[in-house]
């Protein structure tokens, strides 16, 4: 093996990267739904945000940056259009999200991926690094979320459980 | 753009995958050394493990199953083989993985990222999952140290700040 040959192994296509978002957000949608609903906007340890404010931040942020990456908008990022009175409200956006990621996400071409996009007018990566970025802090406020779900008793869905 | 080419769209390179993965780690590493040295082993919420248990999972994971995909090796997994009694215990083996990491992970090839392995004998899944798992669990244990953290009232690093 040389070094050439490392430098240019693909990991995973753009199918399988999909797959496994969509597979995650299966799994943060079942711990929206594990919440109390009063506990799902009230909750909190330790200064931190209620996790009704922590998926309105995850539904304000994939599928219109994925439309901000294929418009070339670099608008600022705003989770003010959204604002959910009950856990039904945001189950009902992250399901109508599930589509608008997949339609988005599948006009990337591979050199895009691999391009560099001012995300929201404020991070400036390749366009793979800001998908990743978008599964990361969603694993990230998630567990933050199985933490409140144990704090309140309450067993969380298991984390390989995404189909 | 057609089906077919959507199926075959590069997402990101093996060393791409590395390099995230690599700061990532960083970043875990800065986690574990915000905590108090009696906090890192002793403080839970809600009945979970301290930190320091979650940390040394991790470390159980990452590098011995890369060797074992390498070494074709699918012996159960084992955290028995290190037993950390300090804080300076963890980060030593911590930065002795990353070049166990580093080391396997290049042997891997294009085509064997897309073969299925039985990890520890038990997780049968392509390569690229299992690798995609250690880094989403990862990312999950680490978020739950970042509400041990802030429920301790210490500020934990930036989740952006990756080097």
């Amino acid at each position: 093996m040389t070094t050439t040959a490392t430098a240019t192994k693909q990991f995973m296509t753009s199918d399988q990267l999909l797959e496994d978002w969509q597979g995650h957000r299966n799994l943060t949608r079942r711990v929206i739904e594990a919440f109390p609903e009063k506990d799902l906007f009230e909750f909190s340890i330790g200064g931190m945000r209620p996790f009704a404010k922590m998926a309105t931040e995850l539904i304000g942020i994939a599928g219109p940056a994925l439309k901000g990456i294929i418009d070339n908008n670099m608008e600022a990022y705003n989770e003010e259009g959204f604002k959910p009175g009950t856990k039904e409200d945001i189950l009902k956006k992250w399901d109508e999200e599930t589509e608008v990621i997949n339609h988005y996400f599948n006009m990337i071409s591979e050199e895009r991926f691999q391009e560099t996009f001012n995300l929201f007018g404020e991070y400036e990566f390749p366009v793979y690094q800001n998908v990743l970025y978008f599964i990361d802090n969603e694993i990230h406020h998630r567990a933050q979320g199985y933490v409140y779900l144990r704090a309140l008793g309450i067993e969380p869905p298991f984390f390989w459980e995404r189909f």
